[in-house]
């Protein structure tokens, strides 16, 4: 049989397996209160439901494809999407040409906007599971930062045990989230504090305390947002994606945390990670300020070369530890034929430093990728 | 002129003046970032717009009231309510006959539903704007109830002054929702928290705790939900909308936050009060056990009277304020003419007792009249 007629045989099988839809949807845990739908089944497919009775189109729109919903008699619309990775999902309903959240589910900010999000249950879920053990806070935190103008808001997990000791100081981790999203991200759909809050109780993180700013939203008064440039158009002189929030890091994050906060106020004691472009800001602020954060995370967003740790004086006898991460299926699908990070970050590893490089199986540029690089990173993290 | 010739006149009046819509519309402060729509204009009026091609009715449900909007020929609707109150308001689309969130504002949890809110600005808006003044956090607690055998979720808000005064102990406020609303309200469109920076940074209010809890959600393994009555009738007995959360006040809630926060532990330090629903349980629970909260507010909820007083050993030695407030609107539309509430709050204050009757100008059972009274009640607490 030829290679080509057995790869054709296979994906038929894949179409008529996917074809028949298991009947064992069950609500999703992401729904809001009382709300059926949406569901997923045990196939990992998305099932969505509105009334609309006078509509003439429904889409489910998950994953870059948009699904036809059915309508029924009494004018509700249901549909299912293909299998979907593990873990959580931006989508939206599509009613006659208007995108919109479904009502059914809760709400988180990514992709640019706040709208309906959902958890595919994965076979690893208990690692991000809300369970009875010692919980630690995540504080919303407003401060005023000179190098923007204005008043910014945060978020500050503490952990369950800063309280009861008011004598200690604890490290901190700075974490970043990805284009298009905010610091809702890691403190919501990234689930932080349940993650960190079980690592601790299981005695597999020291317990630190992990501040999410907005990388993305850099501007104020006293640094306006630059003009938006016509379509199709990059921003001229190129987007300095990492330099503002560098200095909001410096000037005023990272003092008011020490000053506010009982931390251990030394980069032996300080780790900054970020996913996509907070991965890439991680990249560029610690090569920039070796000196700043001894520990550092990219998910998904980078790797450190031997060059670079060469050409930056510091950054070597400063470090405690490169981690590097990705999906599975980023690596499977690299664009334009970009470097394999893996080898890369073993040659660094080689040169002498601390490196892990971590693959989330069968994921791609999702939050199940970064919820699991977080749970490898903090188990690493300050020991 | 006959009397009704002239209220016909006067209504005629309101009405021409009322389609003359002034175009001074401006982006609303509680739209996702970035966006424009939806607007308010110098008149209150909320202006939508959504852009659905195909669809034959886009409609704007704000107030209890369905407002047509109009369609361009790119497909883009746009439309205009009625003036509103001042305040916060939900509500949604409407996209040929489906109920949706609009795409253009931030959610909130209210009327059931996580769903589209919108801040019709107010000439007392600086009392919660958020400004340059030191700032408390609001934290996101989980803690253990035994009561209902889950972890449960609660927003805990520290003065700002809370973490520099590691001996200081603090008096709290138990502070909860209304019907179909949750803890979050009072957290996000009630702004407690940048209400009460103000006041203190303003030397208005001494600084105190503020816990916001589920009030609504008591369900758990130890207390399951009861089945759902069938459509129209009450349940069997009558609903008991304030035990369970009294037992879960008492038994968890409290305990929890006096174990882990610097709190004076005694009821001159504790203050419970609630917004509808939260104040018929803030005035249940006040009379089931007298000596747990020594202040007590009720924003359109009820209010005590020299009966329930005389009848209630130890309330009247153990209270230090009654607190009964109403949005105006709420007082000249009295369902089945029900007794009016401020002779009843004067009539206790004859007895002795240090009672507060506030009204909110020009606003109805909505958050603007919880936001005063809330700003009114803090003023006078703990002093």
């Amino acid at each position: 049989m030829k290679k080509n007629t057995l790869m054709m045989m296979l994906l038929l099988a894949t179409f008529t397996l996917s074809a028949q839809v298991k009947e064992d949807f069950k609500p999703a845990s992401t729904n809001q209160p009382g709300h059926q739908y949406p569901m997923v089944n045990s196939q990992r497919m998305v099932r969505a439901q509105i009334s609309a009775p006078d509509a003439k189109s429904v889409k489910l729109d998950i994953g870059g494809v948009k699904y036809d919903m059915v309508k029924n008699a009494e004018g509700v619309w249901t549909g299912e999407s293909a299998p979907q990775d593990e873990g959580f999902h931006y989508y939206q309903l599509e009613i006659d040409g208007a995108s919109v959240p479904d009502p059914g589910s809760l709400y988180y900010y990514g992709a640019s906007r706040w709208g309906s999000g959902i958890d595919v249950p994965a076979a690893d879920e208990d690692f991000y599971a809300l369970k009875n053990v010692p919980h630690g806070e995540t504080a919303e935190v407003y401060y005023y930062s000179s190098v923007t103008g204005s008043v910014r808001h945060c978020y500050i997990y503490t952990p369950a045990e800063y309280k009861k000791n008011p004598d200690k100081k604890y490290p901190v981790l700075y974490l970043q989230h990805g284009g298009g999203e905010s610091e809702h991200g890691w403190a919501q759909q990234g689930r932080t504090g349940i993650i960190l809050d079980n690592l601790v109780a299981e005695g597999k993180a020291v317990p630190f305390i992990v501040v999410m700013d907005n990388g993305s939203d850099v501007y104020g008064p006293n640094n306006p947002r630059p003009e938006r440039p016509a379509q199709g158009q990059r921003p001229r002189g190129g987007f300095d994606f990492a330099g503002p929030f560098r200095n909001i890091l410096e000037k005023d994050l990272i003092p008011m945390v020490e000053a506010n906060y009982r931390v251990v106020a030394d980069s032996q004691h300080r780790a900054m990670a970020g996913l996509s472009m907070g991965g890439m800001q991680t990249h560029a602020i610690a090569l920039a300020n070796p000196k700043l954060f001894s520990w550092v995370g990219i998910f998904s967003g980078g790797v450190f070369t031997v060059d670079e740790v060469s050409q930056t004086p510091g950054f070597r006898e400063n470090n405690k530890l490169v981690f590097i991460s990705f999906g599975s299926r980023e690596l499977a699908n690299r664009f334009g034929g970009a470097a394999d990070p893996k080898p890369i970050t073993e040659e660094l590893g080689k040169t002498g430093m601390n490196t892990v490089f971590y693959v989330s199986p069968d994921t791609a540029h999702e939050w199940q990728s970064w919820r699991r690089a977080l749970y490898q990173f903090a188990q690493r993290l300050f020991k």
